[in-house]
């Protein structure tokens, strides 16, 4: 694995958990852990449960007792890291977004074909796809259930960075990051939205906003969480977006409303997809991502209403291998069940989900958003 | 009172009650209905507890015994009846949307202002300000509660005509309603939300879209609901939207979200407004009129969430002359309160509100909306 | 009508709009108000709609002109008046307690048994049965859509009085209300779950409690509101409960929890009722009485769960006379269809329901948990 | 540790994720673990990540490289276990129920009271008080910040028998379980309430009900699930509680009702608790267990409402180790927290809590309940 912040962390919580619930033909061993200071991916490591830390990724890629790569760097590094890994040989899991461009997400594209013809595999974590009530949304649609889809409306609400005096993170930097609350919660309901219905966004029509435009510099920079320094503030400019708003149109024919942001004040995770169909319809919140919300239209009209599926049953995807009825997961088991996927697509021979090339389409996505912002008509006055 | 069918009815529920539950300074007398079918609208004046019944609205315009004219047709003659009311001297109520075009809205606004010099007042029927839960979300961002607004985020979801076999009704004819999901239902989350922010509209970018384009003609068409004719059915084409979806910027810096839809299947009268600014956040949901979720973000940390008010206190606008703590009004409630509003401003020689200058507003924006249609970037591939 | 407080406004209100609203074969004169204090019972008659104000029920008795009285007093006064009214061949509709004692309950059903045998009807008021969500409660038991009833549980949860400098009004003097909590909101769950399972409580084990045992004396008492004196204070002693609870068995095999309290700090007019069957789940809160909660366990498994009907539907019990799908009703219309049963009942030679006998039953239930108060066990230590 | 069943399962989770998430002043080390059946014990250990595997827990107790003994078999075998382990210096760990009798707890608190003179600790495993909603809700009852308490309202609702062709199963006969629901989700909430309120049950009215008297025998018995044997089936007798139902009162001066049953057709994991105080309220439901409901009645009168504290934040109790504002957790998390709590004391010399005498004060309680059956008032008729 290369990196150990917040991504690294859930990453290994999963690969410690994944073989101990799940009956799978392969076992994960966590051989090593890799970051750019000694010290602290030592110290990691040893948290974490890495047998082995490292600080070049290319000693990882080099090694023969190695089979997997597992990035979870900032999106900068995605592209170089994931390339020469596959070239080497390795299974490539990647976290999301794919890459900070376009550009070098087709270059990953490439290198991931060359390398499926050589039996090596890749995948990109967009890890919400895993939620049990997120698989059976797309298994529902995929069955029919809604029939032809009208509309999707999809948001991820975040309110981390509302008070002006939160510093000038990493995620807040163009260079680092690439975009803003576009890239990083955008790419996800962008994702999730087109893997549960089986649609394409096809066009766009949006618009970006940066609220809060200069922020004071942090004196350390940790993930999500930071400080601002003390005395008088050097402050710096936030060069990615707080906010994106936009709407589409999928291949299906289905018309959808986007909004990513993270100034939606007293929302902390708010991932909601709702999908409208001719015969029904289905809504997700992943505050409460247990819950699969249904309407059914074909039920007796006296009797329709929308059903709190509480998706915790033997019945629905994973859980069988979890707890008794009612008792619920936690937001990291979404990655287990990812490296769950994972491990059985590599062991038997077959391709993971999502493909960089899925990835691609994201990527495309978000690239057509940050150029809409200027297709605008003024209400006349 | 012109027209009464939907809203015909609720108005006069509203007449009926108002002086009844509230102390008002005149009182008022349910004189004259007016509709075209003489044997119709008899029924209705009896039904409804209107003393006389008419044919032709001038005849009520050209009565000395009535001060107010209630219009409550389709859109298409509003801008008639309600310029010529003004312009005999009676105040006028008229139903919302306030014309079909912009240029009829126009019109509306200039004979507003001419009567409004003689004394003569006007308001546009947006009774969803009434509701008393807006009213308070209202009095809380004027009073500064949520300190800056940065998003908007408005639905209005209902699915009744899902079914590609309801017929063609008036509502889904361009030259009786002007347009479809967004003039009917669009027009009052653009009200809402700008009377909730006291922020205007400035920009849009935004899509309809017509799902069903050829439906049955109906056998008989009244108001809402309608059946198709037997027989090998003879078709018309829909020349209205089915839904529109457009993101908005408003003049004190917030961005928005619009959806109005007739296609969201399971949702009835799913009109939702969520609105967060700088120290908290508002939510209100039509479904559940009484209610309203508040996010307090100056509360201590560990403590905030979204509070659930239960609008229905003595504390709570227009409820003090209602019923003890906990017990819920409908829908029909928010026309008593629009009366009681009307009524108490023309008895006092005050302007009711919304004013027809709001209203044209609103018509602006639905303009905007219907010409912003081509503004479309695509994804590559 | 007999009394013009909160009960009697709420009756009001139903008179003036049933016939406004429903298609009955008989209409509605609300021909004279009786209350004791003659200028504040005219006021009220102006006020509420009534032709005539008069200060002695017997009046209302005497006269040919009126068919139904409307008995909305305290519960010490029902006795006296239904028996009076009934045996001068007047149809009467009592508000809910029957009475203050079961010895006048007893009084009241065979006097009502008496005029039945003449066709003068009877009927008592535990409106919420007209709930169109409790009727479709009660109709999918009836219909068997739970199967054998295991669980019942309901609670009646308001909070008026957790102040307790809130004065000693009417309804905490056992003179007057009879009991506390347990009479005035204990009354209405336990009819409504009797009404809806269809079974009836054979026996119980309770408690009671009077959290404050003494309170300042009001200087006016109007029903559910009152102001303290001002001065130092003279107080009283509160002689009802302030909260009932008890658990029961059925008839039918089902057993059960209650509890009545004003000493719910947040809960309004939180009326709950709950319902486990063999095969699924019904659920009810007066909070949200648009709203009914259904489990159907004969749905697949992986698709079960609560479904929240939206009780506003032309095919829901009632509504089809009100607004379009999806507009809520409040609290007041659940008079306005118990007026429309009542009348329909009396102008067609029917038995209106509740019946005085299913009221009575009400009552030795309420006398049953006041005698259980003895029944308990330590907790060893 | 000893059984390596569902509690095994979820154990074993929480001590191979404790040190990877907390900063503990020790670290657990999974020596080995014990079951009759010795291939199957021997599959447990692989799978569930511990290094050895034992059939006779006597083995466990002997070893000097043990500190710590964690008691997961049914509850007809815990006084053997736990005893034996506290006269041998280990550390116990003991699931909960304590006990099947009161006797068998009595003699548990003075093994413990005995060997903690030696600094050997003894702990029930009541893992709920670790959901972090719990912890907070007992910080602020603690705090004050609902003034004297008035009500509390429990319930456990699950459905997993309601089917009558649900086999026999351990928990279903006495002889292991000791009681039904009563002992297996009723001792949750007894504890819970009790921890939340810091108040203790005093006296109790109660039944209890066994709905389905006959069931299939099982072919095998594996925990909560089973397949009843096909072929004609023999069946045996439940001998066991299929629910019960409470009042209490608390010596603090709240009174309470109770419910715990295994028939409430739609309710999975159902544990609900609300406790209402003079100055405010607090709800939580295990099914949503990441949130906390509070109502503060100090608020200003118009903006009371109930807030969901969505508690997934630094500040909130365990949190601070684990995700990002708003990322929830699961069931399986009150475990880890269970024993980073352990761990922690143990290694501090503090006592961890419950305590062996917070436990046997539960089994008090349920030993009340079940003597109580028989107080009962009849309704006369």
């Amino acid at each position: 694995m290369v990196g150990y912040a917040f991504m690294g962390a859930a990453h290994s919580q999963a690969w410690r958990t994944v073989n101990r619930v799940f009956d799978l033909p392969a076992r994960a061993s966590m051989v090593a852990v890799c970051g750019r200071d000694a010290a602290r991916v030592a110290e990691a490591a040893a948290r974490l449960g890495w047998a082995e830390a490292v600080t070049d990724w290319r000693e990882l890629i080099a090694r023969d007792d190695i089979d997997v790569i597992d990035v979870c760097t900032p999106g900068d590094s995605h592209a170089e890291i994931a390339i020469a890994a596959l070239e080497a040989g390795k299974h490539v899991l990647c976290e999301k977004p794919l890459a900070n461009t376009v550009d070098e997400a087709r270059a990953m594209v490439a290198a991931a074909a060359k390398a499926r013809a050589a039996g090596v595999r890749s995948a990109c974590g967009f890890n919400y796809r895993r939620v049990p009530a997120v698989s059976l949304m797309r298994n529902m649609v995929a069955a029919g259930r809604l029939g032809a889809i009208r509309h999707v409306r999809a948001v991820y609400l975040q309110d981390w960075i509302v008070d002006p005096s939160f510093p000038l993170v990493w995620r807040l930097q163009k260079e680092k990051a690439g975009s803003g609350a576009l890239g990083d919660i955008g790419a996800h309901i962008i994702d999730l939205t087109q893997f549960v219905t089986g649609q394409r966004i096809t066009g766009v029509s949006g618009l970006t906003e940066t609220f809060i435009k200069e922020r004071p510099l942090p004196s350390s920079s940790t993930g999500l969480s930071a400080s601002a320094t003390s005395g008088p503030a050097a402050t710096g400019e936030v060069t990615v977006d707080d906010a994106a708003l936009f709407i589409a149109r999928l291949d299906g024919g289905a018309v959808a409303t986007y909004e990513a942001t993270r100034f939606a004040t007293g929302r902390k995770n708010g991932l909601r997809v709702e999908v409208n169909g001719e015969h029904g319809s289905l809504a997700f919140d992943l505050e409460r991502l247990n819950e699969l919300e249904f309407f059914d239209a074909t039920r007796p009209a006296a009797e329709q209403g929308w059903s709190r599926i509480l998706v915790t049953e033997g019945e629905h995807p994973y859980l069988g291998a979890w707890w008794p009825p009612g008792h619920i997961i936690g937001y990291e088991h979404s990655f287990t069940h990812e490296m769950r996927d994972f491990i059985e697509a590599v062991a038997t021979g077959a391709d993971p989900t999502p493909s960089f090339e899925d990835a691609l389409q994201v990527q495309l996505v978000l690239d057509a958003v940050a150029r809409s912002d200027s297709s605008w008509i003024s209400v006349a006055s």
